[in-house]
């Protein structure tokens, strides 16, 4: 059995869902869909959550949202129109218009139930779509499916005890339409999941039912060994494994939102990306092993936005409990690192620029200074991080100085590389503005 | 005025004596001497020092001690007979009599007191001798220099009021011998520092009278770029910083004992290293600032018994506090770590390989598991470190690349980079028993 996901820009119109038609046709293991809202048709065209978000807003303040409500009902109205469905706009209508009746007083549920409406419509049409073609499909409700979550709107989790009764989908015939990126608490609200919540409802229903595999159809061929907008034609990646995904991902990847591979990662379910406008290319493979070939190197991605605290203090190597206060000091003040690497008398702590304000900065670097007896402090802003990654590197000798030797030639100064804590990439920090020609200067020396 | 420290070696017989004279008279800002015990005349010798540690357990034992103590009078004699010395002799000769009357009830007072008299000892002859050749030198008990410390035999640290007293020093006239290795206790007891404690005794005295220099006399010419056992005629170090020293002595070299340079570095004295016997050569001079020429790396340092343990968790790094749990269990345990470099979602902890036992390794393996539950522990025995070291390293490009490709071209794995945490090193972790091809391949590519 396979779960497949299809993202918002692969049902945006008649035209894409003919497209989903013959994709879950070609396949009968393709037993379990689960869907996004209607994405958009054009680059000018408004998401449908976009929408709904804007209906929630209107109706929490109290202002006329009768114009908003009903380009939503005509979205739905014009794909069904040309699909030639009937009995599904029924539900989408009353459930459109049910969602003005909602008790105001927890907005945040409210805005949870009017996002959620944009999966769940576009289930009730993809079923009816599915099954007017042909298809035994039927929609499921998530609850229905069992995916009860935590509490939370807008970032609920998974509860654990959800995953066996999702695998009693397994008993079902025929297609299952799921809607994605909502389950149901245990009080029975809508909550969401965080960004990327398709993502994560397909993940986790592939988990529960121990699918053999999860293909997630998006609009790309593959994920690309360098991003195409900085590498000319980059080399499609045919297999990764979770954690290359992870480290690609963190490193400035964002085809799939890491919090969506967890529940596969758990469940040892690969995962495979391919695209709804090409279905015969083979897409990204992602799971908990691959083949190794003969390439070290899988990807090359970059991030900027980092700041690097230099902190100095001769024979800090001795004093025991050091690197504690230093971590008890960013935990105290609800920062999160990226990298704390140390020499003998010295530690460099990484930081995403994101979580500061001058303030914050002065007062870290008040306590860091007051509390530590430092020699000397530096703060260095404005970094980039990139990073090689590959399952193939660990084992092979040269990586780094092929690498090094790329960015040496490219002038390129290093101000940091983090080798061999994972097993599976090679990080630099270089200064901000260096970090595309690094990844030119890389993607050349390891693909070219 | 400068502060200068003779070692065994340089003091170890009447000729070696005389060289030392020449080096003093030479040079009339060199005022205070500090001294070490006699050390070896050739390699089947024994240091005087060891001799006391006999003598002082024979005692304590309740055991015959006359030969023994006899054999050191004698070594003292001799000297004192060659150079024609007779006032200084009744001092030695007596004190080293009067130590086998100390109450037994303090065993590690007696042991301090014993081997201190070494240097003290020394630190008459040498008085007597240099007035006798024209000195106006005075010998100076520790006590009355002002070398108060704690009290902690075997490990005694200086006592920071001390160096207000000691500073008095720079009112006397002549030149003053001062006994290196321990100083007194507040209540009066005699309390010798750790491992290179003349070393030690000799900072302190330099830091406390404000020198404009701190000379070092030993028995190498200078600090080698590398190990002169592995490499043929490395290249002498004419100037180091005190940090490129501190790493380098981390890293395996073992000239001047860490803890020596600390009053140096925070009094900002200058130290030079020169050899007794050649006191012609430059020597090796570390200070707080050099210039810095236009070679970029200054030395190649290495050293072995070190072990990394790899903890690998999904989505590692959005755990806020993990390292610091990690640190937290690392400092339960009394385990001193090296290293902690981190990538996304693993870690490893470098730490040195003497201080485990399998049942310490096992604890730890076990409570890390247990604790944060990881998805992963890998633990890696037999790693050895490699340094390169040098001022000039941190804004020059391609420096990681010269190293890397070399080390590449020799067929060594690199296991660990860690560069730019430190400004001044770059380290690399290896499999034990390639650090010396790895030295070897370094210092040709940096020096040849």
């Amino acid at each position: 059995m396979k779960v497949i996901k299809f993202g918002g820009s692969s049902l945006a119109s008649a035209e894409q869902l003919k497209k989903v038609l013959n994709i879950i046709k070609s396949d009968p293991e393709r037993r379990i869909v689960v869907v996004s809202a209607p994405g958009k048709r054009s680059g000018s065209d408004t998401k449908v959550t976009d929408l709904l978000i804007q209906y929630a807003e209107a109706y929490l303040a109290g202002k006329d949202y009768t114009a908003i409500q009903q380009q939503i009902i005509d979205r739905y109205q014009s794909m069904a129109d040309e699909l030639g469905l009937h009995s599904a706009m029924n539900d989408v209508r009353d459930g459109l218009q049910e969602l003005a009746k909602m008790d105001k007083n927890s907005p945040e549920r409210v805005l949870d139930a009017f996002k959620a409406s944009g999966e769940n419509n576009n289930a009730l049409i993809v079923a009816e779509f599915l099954a007017k073609n042909g298809l035994p499909a039927v929609y499921v409700n998530p609850r229905e499916a069992g995916i009860i979550v935590s509490d939370v709107p807008g970032n609920a989790q998974i509860l654990p005890d959800s995953y066996e009764k999702i695998y009693q989908l397994t008993e079902r015939d025929g297609v299952l339409v799921i809607p994605g990126f909502f389950g149901y608490t245990e009080n029975g609200d809508i909550c969401t999941f965080s960004r990327g919540g398709s993502d994560i409802s397909g993940a986790i229903v592939a988990a529960g039912v121990k699918a053999e595999l999860y293909e997630n159809f998006t609009d790309v061929d593959a994920i690309f060994s360098a991003h195409p907008g900085l590498v000319k034609n980059p080399k499609a990646i045919t297999e990764l494994t979770f954690r290359e995904m992870r480290e690609l991902s963190y490193a400035g990847f964002n085809v799939l939102h890491d919090e969506a591979l967890i529940p596969a990662f758990h469940a040892d379910i690969p995962v495979v990306i391919k695209n709804t406008n090409n279905p015969e290319a083979p897409g990204t493979r992602i799971s908990s092993a691959r083949t190794i070939g003969k390439e070290t190197v899988s990807g090359i991605a970059g991030d900027s936005g980092f700041l690097s605290i230099y902190l100095s203090k001769y024979l800090m190597n001795r004093e025991v409990g050091f690197g504690r206060k230093v971590l008890r000091i960013l935990e105290d003040m609800h920062l999160k690192y990226e990298h704390m690497p140390s020499g003998i008398d010295d530690i460099s702590i990484i930081l995403r620029e994101d979580q500061f304000t001058d303030e914050i900065e002065q007062t870290l670097i008040r306590r860091l200074k007051e509390e530590l007896h430092l020699d000397e402090i530096k703060i260095k802003h404005d970094l980039a991080m990139v990073a090689i990654v590959g399952e193939g590197m660990k084992n092979s000798i040269g990586v780094a100085a092929k690498a090094t030797r790329a960015l040496a030639d490219n002038q390129i100064n290093i101000e940091m590389i983090n080798q061999g804590s994972s097993e599976v990439s090679i990080m630099f920090s270089l200064e901000n503005g260096q970090e595309k020609r690094a990844i030119r200067a890389l993607y050349d020396a390891f693909f070219n």
